[in-house]
């Protein structure tokens, strides 16, 4: 298969036919649209095309589907399971040129977007309406992307993810055909949940083109604080006695020494080198003054200090973005690696022993890996900090990932939360649903006969 | 088809030697498995199996498989769309002996049930946990069947339906395999999203036999209250000011004029006759009050008037119960009349407009038909009581079914809330959902390939 070209001259002509500049076999492109963000190694496409409109995106895949060449739909490119790499070459279809927020309802709370938007520009078209869209996964990923990885983020312990989000989509299938799934009624009984089928799929069942999503009326009052514990144990104890007592946090992260260390360098702050909690508050003025009189009690008694506080909206945004870039502060923390992002969900009674026992793998290790977790959800990554090519490094990672996962799946959880399964966690997969994984084989057959779509992501068909 | 018995003595005797005597063809007990709530003529099996476990399912469906018998999951037979007919004969499969809570997790909040355990048999099992499980047809439904049918109810607005609360599934497949889906985790970016998949299928696609549920913590406070209002028009206008206002409502019930008749004579009640809200606030005793002072506001704007408050739990109760008993205050209130409940969903804003149009055909009708809604979420159901042998009745009471169903499809909404699709409703997904359902129909034939998993429901493979 690799020593053919899987893009063949005669399919090239009938996307330049249909596209004209739009579609490129430029090197530089390609290169663009190898990877996601994590280490694994790059793989272009053989070309990649920038459609306007979901019409255009069904033409190329039929064009595709037609001479047997592979597709790979991308967004930002912030992936990090090799959910993007384009692992047989083929088209990447690039989708941040169909980048139309097409409608607002104010009075509906919903929206509909093209699959290029991303959340910021989403959030800044909304921001004379009184509504925001909460899903926030680090980076500033297109929506369509944020979909095909069933997208989750820091507000999600409140707000749901991706998943509770998406009411409807538009997705061009393998032969090319295009459906709507859902709708905008915010519930239905009416037939198989389409839509939930096509979040999370990576774009192995279809190109996602559209999106319907919920909007929320921003609240009447937000506050923001950061604590640090005396230990990692404390901070997760105290997470879990918040989630249990049932107060509603809009945000509840935690960050171990290490990434604290490397946000402070990175986004030049002076937060101890401790491990600590980034909370937010959403409600009316006494409701958000109840859950903070209630949480700081509760970091009290575990020993968390220095209650720093960020009630305006601009110090929200700092504390926060140095939150989202600790990906990047992970980066910059040890230059000349990459990152290895890996993540686990697990019930929350079992955060600590889960969280505690990777730590001590960690520390037990040579690697670097600071631990940061959404941790309201029971979900935390670690970002082991690697030189691909060093066999001990990868080995030492690998196997402190599949202690994890392991561990993970022995407490009822998932191998991964947010990130999805790429090509990373094809083997996971497996461990975690069995002959689950055997059903999502014979769906991924259903709707994509020749493996065109994605191929090499998600299950092996 | 017809002519053939679907269920032959090989199959019968294969069945008896696995069952003993829990599996039956006595008339009596096949009748009591021939039809759901509503008017459908009903349409028995040829026998009824009482497994006991997910092993004994999986026995019979192996069984059904190798003979090409039908199968019909039922639960507690409380559907409303044709769900449980059989069509085809066949074997239903009774799962109220599949009746245990098997696991209770307080730090988690979270459940595992035998499909046959009712929504009231589970809170009962839950009363010393301080946790609750909110959704509630009207019906005591068996939660098996209400994942089944993507089933939601009162709370809805506040908590979300069986799709946002069922975490994870174990299914019977139409070959016998098992499968289990989804886990505890709170979220998952692992692979397709089989939960949401069989969730709402109405056991087209497997019979579901375990479910893991999200509970929630009982409010520190409670408070309901009814308020009556001087039109249906204004009623729902509050409704839709009350929902953009973003109050976190726990309830908020609309009851049409004939409706209240019905209760009041049903439930010994003696609330005006005439459009009505029922409201129920959650959160901490201060939360409560301002929702409570923000809806009073509201309802007064629009003319409401007569607040009256249950703050205690049986005035609750008696409260609640008279909004669950409305079904059967309608077939009581016209004696000889059977009931046919239809519903759809709408983007709350078309919410005024889609419910006064429908009330606007009911009373240009003969009909009696009284309307009911869980209008906080833009869902509302037509209840007409009809003499089914009536083709004059059953011709007025179809065309305002259909002018409704269309005026919530070109108003973005659904053709079912949720009921679910059943027999009934089988071309208005056509209508709705076009070329998904062929995407439907595909799931259905890959996943069922026979055809013998709840034949003649939701599509036509």
């Amino acid at each position: 298969m690799a020593s053919e070209p899987a893009l063949q001259e005669a399919a090239l002509t009938e996307l330049s036919a249909l596209l004209g500049d739009r579609v490129t076999t430029s090197p530089a492109v390609r290169d663009h649209h190898a990877a996601g963000e994590a280490y694994y190694a790059p793989h272009p496409p053989d070309a990649v095309a920038f459609p306007l409109s979901t019409e255009e995106v069904s033409r190329i895949v039929r064009i595709c589907a037609a001479h047997g060449v592979p597709i790979v739909p991308f967004g930002a490119g912030t992936s990090v399971e090799g959910n993007v790499l384009a692992l047989r070459g083929g088209v990447c279809i690039d989708m941040t040129r169909m980048n139309k927020v097409l409608r607002v309802s104010q009075d509906d709370l919903d929206v509909t977007v093209q699959a290029g938007v991303t959340r910021k520009q989403l959030n800044n078209d909304l921001r004379d309406t009184g509504l925001f869209f909460p899903i926030d996964p680090g980076a500033d990923a297109t929506l369509g992307g944020m979909a095909a990885t069933r997208a989750s983020g820091t507000n999600a312990v409140r707000y749901g993810t991706l998943r509770e989000n998406a009411l409807g989509l538009t997705v061009v299938l393998a032969d090319g055909r295009i459906i709507t799934t859902g709708g905008r009624a915010r519930k239905s009984a009416a037939g198989y949940d389409l839509t939930r089928l096509f979040v999370g799929s990576e774009g192995t069942l279809g190109v996602i083109t559209e999106v319907i999503l919920k909007l929320y009326g921003i609240p009447e009052a937000i506050s923001a604080a950061v604590s640090s514990f005396p230990t990692l144990d404390a901070a997760v104890k105290a997470v879990i006695l918040i989630i249990q007592s049932g107060i509603p946090m809009a945000r509840m992260e935690l960050l171990d020494e290490v990434q604290m260390d490397a946000c402070n360098r990175y986004s030049k702050l002076d937060y101890p080198v401790a491990p600590t909690l980034f909370f937010e508050f959403h409600g009316t003025q006494q409701g958000v003054a109840e859950q903070i009189d209630r949480v700081g009690e509760i970091a009290a008694e575990f020993g968390g200090s220095g209650f720093r506080w960020a009630h305006k909206p601009e110090e929200r945004s700092a504390l926060w973005q140095a939150r989202h870039d600790a990906y990047y502060a992970c980066l910059a923390f040890k230059p000349g690696t990459k990152a290895w992002a890996t993540d686990v969900c697990v019930p929350i009674s079992n955060l600590a022993e889960c969280l505690l026992e990777t730590k001590r793998d960690i520390d037990g290790s040579e690697l670097l890996a600071p631990i940061v977790g959404h941790v309201g959800d029971g979900n935390f990554h670690v970002c082991f900090m690697i030189h691909p090519d060093d066999p001990s490094e990868m080995a030492q990672a690998r196997a402190i990932n599949q202690r994890m996962i392991g561990r993970a799946l022995a407490m009822g959880g998932t191998c991964t939360g947010e990130h999805g399964v790429g090509c990373g966690k094809i083997d996971s997969l497996v461990a975690e649903h069995g002959e689950g994984v055997e059903v999502m084989r014979q769906l991924k057959r259903t709707l994509d006969p020749d493996n065109l779509m994605n191929p090499g992501k998600v299950v092996v068909p």
